[in-house]
This record gives C-alpha cells, structure tokens and sequence, in this order.
C-alpha cells in the first residue's frame, strides 16, 4: 500500500533542458523577487536558488527593461528562466525575444484572443512553452460572474484557454490553478484532471507567511501530489525564495517522491531533555544545507529513547546531562561533551559520505 | 465536492473537561519542554500555550518529582494535563493520585501485562483515560521481530494493547500511531481505523525543525484529516511548543475544519514589489496573533494585482512605491506611507473587531 496514486498520464514539454509531465521528475521551482530589470541582484538571487535545487527560475516582467534583463541574467545563470507576463502581450514577446524559455501569461489579464494569437505566434517561432496560469483572484469578468470565485469557474477558465492554443495548433502548453485556499486549488486541479492532458504547475498562491505558508503549500501540493497530480511546483511563501524551494523538497521527501540532500529528524524536546537541542537541531540543520549526500541523522534530546527511537538513521545524537551520545544504527559508539557535538556529528557524517562516494551508492 | 472525508465514527472519552472524539471538535494539543518538576517554569510554558490555544498539555513524567509536581501545576493552569509515562507505570499511577487527567503509556516499554492491569485499575480508580501511544522507534521487542518496523507492526502493538485494556473491562482508551516518516504513520491510521472505534491522537513523531517539522506534520496529519481520521491532533516540532499549536491551527484552517483567529493571506513578492513587504508581514503576522476575531487579512506586494487578487479579504494593503495603499474587499479606500501600513492596518482591523462584536457574528 502505497500512500501515493499512479501519477496521471500527461503530454510531456521542455522548458530549457528540464522535461515537465509524462515520467520525467516532479521539479522544484520558484520566482524572483529582486527587480528584474536590476541584473546583477537577480542573478545573485538565482545562484542562490540554483544551489539550494531550484530547477526552473521565473522572474516578473512589468515593463520592457525587464524583458531586455532576461537576455543578460541567461548569460550568467543554468537554470531555465520563465517571463511571468500580466497585462501587457507585448512583454511576452520581448521576452521570448530576449530568450526566456518559457512564458506565463494570466489568462485573466492578457486581454483579447488576437493578443494571445501574437504571443503564441511567438512562442512557435521560440520553440518554448506556454503556462496558462489561472488564478482565482483574477479570472476573465464573464467566467466569474457566471460561476464566482470557484473550483469550477478556474477549470473552465483553464479549458478555454487550452482550446484557443490548441486550435492555433498550439500544444507545448502547462498549466496551473492557484487560489489562496486549499480547498479550491486541489478542487480545481482534480477537476481539469481528466479533462486534459496538459500538465500540471502546482502551488497554493498567497500561501502567507512561514507557518501558514508552510502548511497550506504542504497540505495543497502533498494532496494532489498524492493523488498523482503535479509535474512541477513552486511553494509560494511571503519569505526568502530559497526557503520556497527547501519546503518543495520537503513535500516531495515527505511523500517519498524525490529526496534532495540529508534527512535530518529531531524529537521535540521534553521535560526528560537536558542539553539546548533547538540549537543544535539549528546549527546541523544549516551545516546540512549544503550537503547533497542522501544520510539520515537523528538528533534526540535524550540517551533513554533516543538512540532507540532513532534506530533507523544513519547516524545520529542524543541528549544527556550536559553531554550526548554518539550513535549509529541505534548502537551507541561514544560520549561527547555538549559543546563538540554538532563539529563531531559533522565530521562522522564526512566520514560516512566520503566511504560512501566510491561506489556511488548513495549520491 | 469536499476535499475533506466524511469523519470517522469513534466513541468519545473525555480528558478533564474536553470531550475526544465522535462529534467533538478536533482539539489541537501540545508538550511541554521544561522539567516538570520545575513548577513554575513549566506552568509559565503551559499559560503561553493557553493563549496560542493549546486545549490540552502533556508533560514528561521521567521521575516520582515530576509525577507529584502535576498537583501544583494543576492548580495554576486551565487546560487539562496527561502525564507522559515510559518504562515504569509507578509512574503512571502517582500521576494520576497527583491530578493528571490522562495517562499516556507507550506500549514498547511499559513492561508486561501485570504492570499495565496496575495501570488501567488506577485509572479506573480516578476516572481517566489511557492513550496507547505506539511509536514505530519503540514497539515490542516480539512484534517487531515479526513484522519489522512497519506500519503493520504498529497496528497490532495498538490491537494487542487495546485487547488487554478492554479484556480488563477498561474503555476509556484513545490511541496514536506515530513514525517519524509521513508514509507508515499514515498507513498505521487507516489499517487501524476499521478495526477499532477507539478515538485517534494524530500526529507525526520527531518530524524535525522548522521546513521538514511543519512539512512533515501538514502533510501527514492533514492526509489523516482529509481522510476523516484524526480527533485531536499534536504537531510535534524541535521548536517552542507554541510555534505546535499555531501550526496545528493553520492545519485545520488550511482544511477548513476549525479556524481560529485572524488568516492572513500574503504574496510571495515578485519583481514587481516596491516596498519590504516581508516585515510588514512579519510584523502583522506577531500581532494578529492576540487576536481572535476571524477576519481575512491580505498582504500583497503591488497595487496592480494587489486588491484585485485579494477581493475576497475583508482588509488588506497591496505595496506601492514606498507607500501603500489600504483595501477592503477589494475596494481601494486610501493611501498610507509605508511607515504607518502596519498601524493603521491593525486600527482598521481594531474597528472592524469593534463594529462585529454586538451581535457575535464572525466570534
């Protein structure tokens, strides 16, 4: 028993070198938040994305010294870039111009249907994909008024919009429907799930701050991914971006899908628990960050369950008076004084993975 | 079309004066992290709790000191307390001759089946009830060696203990089924659920810090929710305890099955944002928190987006450059400089809790 569905059958596009829908993997990605038109600060940001596993980049363009920017960031960055385009066809097709790789238009924004015949136009002649990128909050004026703010008027929002691409022959199509609720975005999602084969961009948008954010992205995007929906997926949190793409690897992780660097487990700490866990669980946390191996660390508060408890991690440490115990496997191989134990514990993980790197085995 | 399950049938017990189960609310519940024995500084943790939510408190019982501190403790605080015994069920029975409102006693380690008839005849003695907290780190010996650490093996650990409790004539039980991984604690809960009516404690164990932590605990407990299976529910973090019970919030809100307090929606921030929006999220974020008023709040980064995608909140800003501007329901009502969006967002919200209030309506 699998707690994860047979993941839907889709058509399969490529936005750069990354392949969305069909069998390739579910990617993590994300969006800028720098002005985009400022090149370097965007590109800083998008290196710090790309080495935390962002796998596609989109970046806002209001106005045409955005579109132009994209031509210069590609030159400095690896990853795909996508131009999320609102209002205006023109800065679509500066963008594809400019090279991005892929383009996000609002369907409830873009206007008339000869302004999206030019941008697909476009996207043809670029060879790069189209995101139909449906939001609750701003659908088409007739499609809410007849249907509200719903499940239901998102999908149909959806399919009119895949049907003006594909009757301009027009097929290299994703699509997403985000609402601020979770409701309606899982809703939404099964709904149009069978009704195309279009893959799937998912998230929660407005998601909020960390712990609203967190959770409502997590419980969002875990039930469709459970359900085998989702080809890509941005975590929308009001927060530095990279945190964004450390939470959709931690969905992914959590459903067993894809697992992106160390699991590090903790308990929550006691009235049994005798040494300042919450920093050593911070400090590991961050030394972990940059580490691409796949070992599982525990860390416990106490020697009585810890060790126990934690049996199943690769290596792992618990809590005693002042002191912590060293433990692999569940077997407990030595004492150390509180103050070494994060540096001891980092230092058998390089260890573990440097044993580990010869065959490969585990990166 | 709910995306949340019919709820499961169980029988109800009560813990002091909070009922679990059957048709009552799905109560949000949490552990304290300080030394039990340490009165004040855990009755200090206990009173933070209360006012983030929190409707019951578990505290570690580790020794006889802890286990007679709960008498104190109880008379200082509102919520009920269970004491929380491993290894030796003398334990169990001075917490409940000292007040504790529930047992919780982990099957694993509680010893043999002597032992536990003590227990469950000194919780009958003082009309409490016993939860069967299974953890797949610490299953007994004999089942383990079976069916290894699966899901499986927690079930039967649960089956075998419910056996023996209910074979003394004891019903007053609720059980948990946790593993530190979102996959064998889900499966645990639905192979248990059509084998028993006894209420669920949901929740995922030592799940970790902050991204992996709440990750982890929406994914796992809100799948068990959707599914109509959870009565009261602890998100377990290596956090302050209160960062638990907001999250355990956001978690029911997120499936629209409780809420408490003000939501705030609030964008991630693109390209186009011109003012910090993430203080000012993070600022009124911290002082919503007192609040307990339902109102929607939305947070957005730019004025042209902004209140259009935010229609549905009740109040909101959107980012303009350096100022702000305020809207309610999607209405724009005026302009603020950036310095003063936070303060006369709250007085506006101040107004709106003050205009609600005589007739109770959204309380």
């Amino acid at each position: 028993m699998s707690i994860v569905n047979k993941r839907r059958k889709t058509r399969q596009i490529s936005i750069g070198n990354i392949k969305i829908g069909s069998d390739s993997p579910i990617t993590v990605q994300s969006m800028t938040n720098t002005p985009t038109q400022n090149v370097q600060t965007t590109v800083n940001q998008i290196l710090d994305l790309e080495k935390a596993g962002c796998e596609i980049i989109r970046v806002a363009v209001p106005d045409i010294k955005a579109a132009l920017a994209i031509a210069k960031i590609k030159q400095k960055i690896s990853i795909p870039v996508i131009a999320d385009i609102h209002f205006d066809y023109r800065l679509a097709i500066a963008s594809a111009k400019a090279g991005a790789d892929g383009l996000r238009i609002n369907p409830g924004n873009i206007g008339n249907q000869k302004n999206i015949k030019l941008v697909v136009d476009c996207a043809k002649e670029h060879k790069i994909p189209i995101r139909i990128g449906v939001n609750a909050g701003s659908l088409e004026k007739k499609i809410e008024k007849r249907l509200g703010i719903t499940a239901e008027a998102m999908v149909e929002s959806a399919l009119v919009n895949i049907k003006i691409l594909e009757d301009l022959h027009f097929h290299d199509i994703k699509v997403s429907l985000k609402a601020s609720d979770v409701s309606r975005t899982v809703k939404a999602y099964k709904l149009l799930a069978s009704k195309t084969d279009v893959p799937f961009h998912i998230g929660v948008t407005e998601a909020g701050g960390l712990y609203a954010g967190i959770t409502k992205s997590a419980i969002g995007i875990g039930m469709l991914l459970a359900q085998g929906l989702g080809d890509t997926l941005r975590v929308s949190l009001t927060r530095d971006p990279v945190e964004e793409i450390r939470t959709g690897y931690e969905i992914l992780r959590a459903l067993g899908i894809r697992s992106r660097g160390p699991e590090l487990i903790s308990c929550p700490t006691c009235g049994r628990c005798k040494i300042d866990l919450f920093k050593i669980v911070q400090d590991t946390e961050k030394a972990l960050l940059e580490r691409s191996s796949k070992i599982k660390v525990a860390i416990m508060g106490c020697v009585v369950n810890g060790p126990g408890e934690a049996k199943e991690a690769d290596i792992g440490i618990a809590g005693g008076d002042g002191k912590g115990i060293l433990f692999k496997k569940g077997k407990i191989i030595r004492k150390i004084d509180q103050d070494d134990l994060v540096e001891q514990l980092l230092n058998e993980i390089d260890n573990i993975e440097k044993m580990e790197k010869p065959n490969g085995k585990k990166e």
